[in-house]
């Protein structure tokens, strides 16, 4: 069979490198092109010894990647940069999956308020397909671009899923603490998140207002018989990968809670819902493309708490784009996708 | 001046060392017994270096401490040593702080349900004070029996304190859900508090129940004119010290959240609110007594958020007992306790 | 093909665990015992959720374990077992890679000495090939026991060997400076590395001497013409896996030391020597089957510096214990071993 | 008594705040000013809430600061800085301490070619004492301007002192294997030193050639009939404080090492031989100013290990300096710096 000619644009940044890690292991997959515009010339190998005798190939110019003649393209860029070019690799015939935001959001006006830009492309954001595939996976199977969403949005519309879908719960007062490993926020250079800054240390961020807000809200809702007023606070945690989102919410009627996540997510693949009473630890995930997930309602009571843990950069980045590919290419959705999570 | 006698019984724990690392630095403390049935005769210092030149004493075995001549007992024992002790000192005219939970809660029962043990000394669990200087300064100030309280309890009692005292909030849905660095665990020997098991890792515990949800419950309850109903979920964070509790209720009521926060601690040494908009790091707090608060109205809902971050070595054991043998003693409420936090 | 039949006796323990993790992504292997006395009956996958959907199998009672029937049996036990039940597994056909010390050291006083019991079977020892394949390939290969190097040794080894075998630097004042993650303590608790004493913290141990001290000098002996005389000093770090040894001796001659460290290691499939002036990063082998080196002559001075760098619990443990394995069945070396590097 | 004015330039890095954390427990010190030029008008206990209820001052810029009127001037800037300005302050009367490398190396050539510049003011050099008090007290006394040492020599050299003075080893193959912990880089934006880059990992930097190389030879070489020749390898290690140097050299005579450590240090109040046996941890200082030290002669060999460790912000850089302005100022040494080390 012949493999697939794969573009990733952007690949110094942490999500950039998931993938080379992924695809290298993927059968079906052939890597042609890693764009980096400072980096050009560079052998990716040299920047990320770990792909030694994995990636032979050098970061190439964008402007001279020939990115056309692929069958999939990834953004693996900052926010912005996508929108401006994918409608030409679809003309192309190419298939593009972006990792950042751009496709995300289906309200322009809200977008471009909380990403501070004009959109480039509105239209193509109407086409986007929003790619959680426990939701959307019929769409995905057959898009042309696909919106990857963002790690926290993972967690936490997983974890809300079952609960809106029963409709069993008060939509106006949800709440999810999510926590976050530091790599969430980037291979860039901010104070706060080096070592010295954010070693032995927590903290929340964001409280007035995160930009995942709208991408889960607008998630949430369309689950959901009833309007979502959520709160959503961020931490930064002493840790490299790994998101754990704490979700609360108040039961408007009594439910056998552990049957109704155990048969929400009976057929899939990357989610794992743990027995009555566990509390998933992140690293449980690390390296893989899993969710797990538990529910607990203390005390009897008619709070309800799940609590939902993802590898950020692969469930809440690469893998799910990954995940994501196989179901437009028509691939098992697992393909590549089996590693053992690294653990301790 | 003389100084005072002051005896620790149980000098092992990183509750006893940091008495220690406190109480060598306090003009009028004199520490003339640390107790320790395993390491009787070893030097304190051979133990823990860091206390090489401040501490000289070895380890007393228990039964030759000859505590009853301090001036104040320490207790820094797990559960259910004081109980068994404390009586016999007191009678000896012997002031007594509690670092474990045995007199932290008035109702018997619930004490017995919750720590798997018949109580031994219920009249003195009458006797004892509360040591929140926050909210029982007075009765402190009186006190010869002070159970002194446990680490999430003060985070999230400080950080609910003026919502409650002003009967803002909806009481039957609070929500605390909080992060402990791991010394909060104890330096006792279980597998998921080993380095190659916590770090790199977030985790959730005791969802179902955890001891300090009661202790939590009857202090909220004793702020409140309605009754109270607190879902707690506490979570392990690959940290050495620090606890941040983020906590969530609905408004019932428009307020100045800020000025109210304000103007609640303007008078408190050790409680600082932070200005509006700002989050609390837990190394702001390291090595210090100080409990700092922000508080947010994220997206003007009708959900406050509270921040609230504690060293639990310091405000959340050692540091806040110290601050309650000052007062008993009438000393300045800050002696010994006016270290810079160490950052980074 | 059918596939090869496994027992794993001691599977609770990191080396097991990253043992199992290993083998379910091997294509012959197929797992059919895991024993532990403690932990008979409770699935794996209860005790480490990281194999969730991976492994089916319960622990099992070694005395029930029919070990006997399978192929191989890998011994990740604490040292003095294996030499114990070794003979017998034997006797029965089974192959054995013991990951203990029992069969490295072939001096049976030496080894009684530094491990402090009476060997059980020292006519073992002496069939026992010591597992390094860079060394032993070809006796590896037709071997019914292999004594599975320790962490230490595999990277003080590898990084000496091309000095050693060259006959270039003085071999009176051979020094490995050696730094190890948390892991390499195995999964037992002691005070020292729980996570609120190891983490944030650096110290050297075992100065006096290790137990890695005689099994590197018998080593290194074995392959150079003079006799051997080393310093090992071993550090505990603040990461979960991975070593970093420091190499130190004395230039007798000079040479294109770059030129001999990539001819020495050009064939093996493990070894990866960096470009002149690299230095490893223990990240760059997180997980898998690779040791790192860098060669550097500091000042062009008579002092050669070798960076070497391995996972402990992969090349330093299951992972050579699997190309063991590979290599006396006849499967290609790296059957298995090919996955990537989890980075960052 | 009146206080000693003092002002800071350069406040927004590690030794600076660190400076600031110190001077504010001591009894005599009054911070006038601290400068930056980035952050003019911003309060420094914005920027550093640690601080908050200590440090009352905003940042000022340089150009305003009246540093003239100052008794002491700290400089905490980056390299090249203090030679511009030093002598205008010596005009004026001010005492200075550079805590960069400005004043440290008295081979201008050496400094040139290591730092990458022209020397500002080769006669300051000249007049500069290096300020490590075990060596150079009684200058450091009368000095106007001092050279504060560098974090890495500070820890090698007060190893290396005893056996250079009493000329017991070879000094033609010294070697120093040093670990430091991050904030050991400082408070500035390199990928390297971001968390999810150097959390979990280890590796060694610099092997070809490090600044604190000719320093550290320098102050050897001082201590030393016989030439020096050093090996010097730098590691990054992930904590955020602590050094750790394990030294390495042969000895030419027999000695009672033990006895000489203690001997050449029994007068010192800032550095601590422990008994024999012993390996010091580096928080055993964290936040204090001591150097911990044992030696050992492994197998009883003649190679000798020392074992020394600082915190890289307090006796390797801050703490430094404030010993220092107490010997200049004919305070007792120990003044402001006895706060006990923060452990966990």
């Amino acid at each position: 069979m012949n493999k697939v000619k794969i573009g990733i644009v952007g690949g110094t940044g942490y999500t950039g490198v998931e993938l080379l890690r992924l695809l290298v292991q993927h059968p079906h997959a052939e890597i042609t092109a890693i764009t980096s515009r400072g980096e050009a010339g560079q052998k990716v190998s040299a920047m990320f010894p770990s792909l030694r005798g994995h990636v032979d190939l050098p970061f190439t110019d964008p402007a001279k990647a020939n990115l056309k003649e692929c069958d999939v393209v990834f953004f693996a860029t900052p926010n912005g940069i996508a929108m401006q070019q994918t409608q030409e690799l679809l003309d192309a015939g190419v298939r593009v999956i972006d990792l950042a935001a751009d496709f995300r959001i289906k309200d322009i006006a809200t977008w471009e308020k909380w990403y501070g830009m004009s959109h480039a492309s509105p239209k193509l954001v109407a086409e986007a397909v929003y790619g959680l595939p426990e939701i959307n996976r019929a769409r995905i199977k057959t898009a042309r671009l696909v919106a990857n969403p963002g790690c926290y949005p993972t967690a936490v519309q997983l974890g809300f899923l079952p609960l809106l879908k029963a409709g069993l719960v008060d939509t106006s007062h949800l709440i999810a603490d999510a926590k976050s490993g530091v790599s969430g926020a980037g291979r860039k250079m901010e104070t706060s998140i080096m070592f010295a800054e954010a070693g032995d240390n927590f903290k929340a961020y964001g409280v007035p207002g995160h930009r995942h807000l709208p991408e889960i809200s607008q998630g949430l809702a369309s689950m959901s018989a009833s309007p979502i007023n959520l709160t959503f606070v961020p931490h930064l945690t002493p840790m490299i990968r790994g998101i754990h989102a704490t979700l609360y919410a108040t039961l408007k009627t009594s439910a056998d809670l552990q049957a109704l996540f155990e048969q929400t997510y009976a057929d899939e693949p990357f989610v794992d819902v743990l027995a009555a009473g566990a509390h998933p630890e992140t690293r449980s995930v690390r390296g893989s493309n899993h969710c797990r997930i538990a529910v607990h309602r203390p005390q009897d009571g008619d709070t309800v708490v799940v609590l939902s843990v993802i590898d950020n950069l692969v469930k809440g980045a690469a893998g799910q784009a990954v995940q994501n590919m196989n179901l437009m290419l028509g691939y098992p959705e697992t393909t590549g996708l089996e590693s053992v999570p690294l653990m301790p």
